[in-house]
């Protein structure tokens, strides 16, 4: 049979190893950050009965990858059939719906709060476009507790965004937080009823503007003093107290408004303490506001606005139920893949080299690349990464097969008794003697970098 | 709709937290050993068109998953239909096969020789059992040139795998290697044509015993001299050069035969030099060598003889071509969830905590808990994983949240201005003074460890 032609496939992005160097640096990061404030690593199977998919995280339905036996599926039985004990499987969607299940089928192991960290891929059958992916990465911190969940945890959720996005090549960022109960307690308090579609109107105000916004409002039958009210709430932002008094001085009360604003405050809070400017309430943010039951958190990048929230999340009162209790939690995911999207089509950011490795080490002649072997395993030990060059070429050539992957660093062996090694940094053309049980690289070449390309030249 | 019962599915492994830090253990290791000998890390997508999956690896072809959107599906389109461009989707079986692929794609923006490794999740429908899944991690290394593929390299392998498997808690083992022209040439030395079918036969040593092979090589067209002969080459054995005067021995000569253990002898050389007892020429190994061309590797465990190979690959002259030019290859395979499945199916490791907090911050009361947040921020500065009390309860409670996770230490801010902070390690019951800009836990507890339950103690 003859092969298929070989194309990319849209929407099932690849990477280059010196981009997935740049990508390892991001997860490095945000897993590092995670294990920092004491998340565990949870994963869990790509697939889900798709009875527990459909229906689940909005429209989602259509979005959804099914997996079924190649080989059921051309015994002419159809895919149904083919799948094992009558049940259909799909490919997650996203690592919210696998952690719902994962935490009921092991309700009575796991520790709760239980504060798990997964950084997995998952898979949607949507349309492809920049920064939407069917195959994508995401890094997600949830907290999990049992019946009730203490209103704390969502305060510490924006402090680990910022410590990430502070040492991700991405530029300016900011951590928008809202509070549903807020939007609620307010569309309440002036004789809003139906809060879930004022808020799915509220949440066009970037894409259509605020006339937009009113008119739909007053057509979805809002009185003009209600359109403006919603708006005007809608354009209250601050990261500090601010935002408390502005939303006072509209004069609408209501004790979910008050709950709202103060847990918000709380919020923004320990923003202030701890990531001053990086976390803002900003009241317009009403996505997702129809299934998160109090703080919804979304990060924008500062000077990529067109990109959208790189991190969404929030707080679910019943993230799971086994129908006797209920797991209430918040949480955020990180989209990886589309940072890395960004990361690569922008050039924003470019890793020192295309390997792990710091060194080459020569080989004067076949005949010697034992010798080659034994300083490389020298090196090693004590954790320099390198490599041995591949043939007993020319110095020159074996010079040119470090430069082209950005390898720093060349060894020669001495080639013979009387004579030393030599190790030459090819970047500055300096050589000099050295023993492989004693050197090593600087430490900034010990590991391939990530040189950020922004003005302002940050390197992570 | 009502929720479908959750049960596992079979096949589709899932760890808890503790075991999960078992997992990153090895995967660490792994990589890191990887890196240190210059690989560079690539990742591909998840599927591959079905038409270039099926057929490859074997007899793969009942094994593999088709991928289709459900929505597609259920227009009644059937599954072929759904997939875009026409092009059905799977997901792929190994790494192998996306690699060839990746390869080819990208053959012009690659530097070679390229090392690369690989650890991802692979899917086949293929029955489970033991050490058999349905969805598993495999972490790979291949090192592809084009045209032609120095030997050294198959020495290299087996080095590396011999630096992994001394760091995991597996106990002994063995990489065994046999070289596929050892097999070829010594038949063809007595006159054995159809080489593969009496490869198979051989293959079948371990199960059947030395007497059933004798019998089906016999059946199969061999005289009794020439599977008497074949028997005797499969006996040999040994971790030095040895093998090669016992193959010599049974007086067979062929220039195929000489080659290979030229080829074999260079790759048993390395092993002596830098694995010593590690690497061994076992000429009985002849799984895969139907589609291998060279040298090929099997790694055992010493103390779990049932349960197969643990890590498998060997050298192929054509991984890929793109019909102009071939790329030859040699790689290994690490099978990381079956190591997983015995980890914890034996109770070989376990971790030291279930989580990689070193510290539980107390709280005295949430009036105070700004405070305990401060010492949180400061610890996990200087890098020392922590998380803070989720509530202010009794200390002995949230000693007992510290104990109930392995978290070592617990950490209880001054109640005013003239006491200090204090720092309780909760498995001695000592108590001491510390300033959380300053204090670090011991280096073994900084993160978790994994301790080997095996008689010799080793903790790695």
């Amino acid at each position: 049979m003859s092969q298929p032609k070989i194309t990319p496939l849209s929407g099932f992005p690849e990477f280059l190893p010196a981009d997935r160097i740049v990508e390892q640096h991001l997860l490095d990061v945000i897993q590092r950050t995670f294990e920092l404030h004491g998340f565990v690593s949870v994963e869990t199977r790509a697939v889900e009965p798709v009875e527990r998919l459909v229906g689940k995280g909005g429209d989602a339905d259509k979005e959804i990858y099914a997996v079924s036996r190649l080989a059921g599926r051309s015994d002419g039985a159809g895919p149904a059939a083919a799948a094992d004990a009558g049940s259909d499987l799909g490919l997650h969607f996203d690592l919210t719906v696998p952690l719902a299940r994962y935490v009921l089928e092991n309700a009575g192991k796991l520790q709760f709060p239980l504060r798990r960290y997964q950084i997995q891929r998952s898979w949607r059958g949507e349309r492809p476009q920049e920064g939407r992916y069917r195959e994508f990465t995401q890094a997600d911190i949830d907290i999990i507790d049992v019946d009730t969940l203490a209103p704390h945890f969502e305060a510490e959720l924006p402090l680990i965004l910022a410590g990430i996005f502070e040492q991700l090549p991405v530029g300016d960022f900011v951590v928008k937080v809202n509070n549903r109960l807020i939007c609620e307690g307010f569309y309440r308090g002036i004789g809003i009823e139906d809060v879930a579609t004022t808020l799915r109107i509220v949440d066009k105000l970037d894409k259509i503007g605020a006339a937009g916004v009113e008119a739909m409002l007053v057509e979805s039958g809002l009185n003009a003093a209600q359109a403006r009210q919603c708006l005007a709430l809608a354009e209250i932002r601050s990261t500090d107290l601010g935002f408390v008094d502005a939303v006072r001085a509209l004069g609408v009360t209501h004790p979910e408004l008050d709950e709202g604003l103060a847990a918000l405050a709380a919020v923004i809070r320990e923003g202030m303490a701890h990531a001053p400017g990086r976390v803002e309430a900003d009241l317009r943010i009403a996505r997702g506001l129809d299934y998160y039951t109090g703080t919804v958190y979304e990060t924008f990048l500062l000077g990529h606005p067109e990109f959208g929230a790189v991190c969404s999340g929030g707080r679910y009162d019943e993230l799971a139920s086994d129908g006797v209790r209920a797991y209430p939690g918040v949480g955020v995911s990180i989209g990886v893949t589309r940072l890395m999207g960004l990361i690569v089509s922008r050039g924003l950011a470019t890793a020192s080299r295309s390997t792990p490795a710091a060194v080459l080490v020569a080989v004067n002649d076949e005949a010697s690349r034992p010798r080659s072997n034994a300083v490389a395993a020298a090196l090693r030990a004590r954790g320099v990464a390198c490599e041995v060059a591949p043939a007993a070429a020319k110095f020159g050539k074996q010079i040119r097969y470090a430069d082209r992957r950005g390898i720093p660093f060349v060894w020669f062996p001495a080639r013979d008794a009387e004579a030393v090694d030599e190790v030459k940094d090819i970047r500055t053309g300096e050589q000099q003697p050295a023993d492989e049980r004693a050197w090593s690289p600087p430490a900034e070449d010990l590991h391939p970098t990530v040189i950020a390309a922004q003005r302002d030249g940050d390197s992570t």
